[in-house]
């Protein structure tokens, strides 16, 4: 493995080639090239064999990649091999709605807690085992559930806060949808995530239909 | 400009370093380096020369970049010179909290209407002028609200049947949130968000905390 920092770039193309790769392998598919992979979803060769290369040597030659083998890679590297203990932190319509989002107990994210302020949400019970709880009660439910990440889907003004509070009981992950800047903090990972560069690549094609990007 | 495709990842990077430079200017900043951009926000200087360069020649040699001047001209690439028309479909959690989500107003973005089957919701009103409408009367109103992007947070068993009909009314932008892959339609742009991608770089980094990926 080489030991230049990898980018998160990177990071989230490996998210991309495993949800193909996931397709091929429901489509019963054994082997596939760089090439083919490319084609078919609109991918880079070259960007694919470039940022694989970051961890070891996967593809054989003459044949490609086989499968199987490089979806379970892929999720070594991400990390999702184990299951992740997840709280929400905020439960507005976003974080209910997260709460419910099917795409995370498929995908080794289990959550575990939800949190509010607002005394009429405490004691709602959403799904088997999911009920929200008492924000005053945040630090102690994290250590008892073993939360590895939270998820903040509370109010701008007060994420700085909240954010302070969870990484002082420990939480070294955060996926935040609040419009703010987190503090950095050592050994600790933000990821802020802004839905309107989902919009601005749309608004891009309502301006420039000729050049349509590509792919993902 | 070069006649070569330019990748959806670029046009995502475009939206990265126009926050950066909105940063950049409510500081009061003129100028910035290509190198000082990539220090301060945590990206990769040669990539930020790459990706403008497609666009035009936009740095002045010994000067680097004219924050405002940058600032416009991602703004007109990115089509957001103009204000887009949104609807979003599903007045569930997810799209309820889009309809009220800050950063798209502040963003050329306006929500104009939004939809549901469900008549106990029908007739809810949001805020200002922004009522949940019956889906029966989607093609009527899109057209005569003008929308130009439709963002789909509906049941993934009924996507495809939405999708059909929006564009059917003449929409050619879609945010897709429904976990399935609409089929492709000619001139009509989709984006599927994935949100447990932003899960998934999260945790790599719990499985490899050395190896902490930088930036965005």
């Amino acid at each position: 493995m080489k030991t230049e920092k990898i980018s998160e770039l990177t990071i989230n193309r490996l998210s991309i080639y495993l949800r193909c790769l996931n397709e091929l392998a429901g489509a019963g598919e054994a082997t596939v090239s760089s090439r083919s992979l490319a084609e078919r979803f609109n991918l880079n060769s070259a960007q694919i064999r470039k940022d694989l290369a970051y961890f070891g040597e996967f593809g054989i030659r003459g044949v490609g990649y086989y499968v199987e083998d490089l979806r379970q890679q892929l999720m070594r590297i991400l990390g999702l091999l184990t299951t992740h203990r997840v709280a929400i932190i905020g439960a507005g319509n976003l974080g209910l709605a997260l709460a419910n989002y099917p795409g995370f107990s498929e995908k080794s994210f289990r959550i575990v807690a939800i949190f509010d302020v607002d005394p009429a949400k405490v004691g709602m019970k959403l799904r088997d085992g999911l009920t929200i709880s008492r924000t005053d009660g945040l630090r102690e439910t994290i250590e008892r559930e073993s939360v590895e990440i939270v998820i903040l889907t509370v109010p701008a003004e007060v994420a700085e806060a909240v954010f302070n509070e969870v990484t002082g009981a420990g939480v070294r992950t955060v996926l935040n949808f609040a419009p703010v800047h987190l503090p950095p903090r050592p050994g600790v990972k933000v990821k802020t995530v802004d839905l309107s560069i989902s919009l601005e690549s749309l608004s891009h094609f309502l301006a420039n239909p000729a050049g349509e990007p590509s792919g993902w």
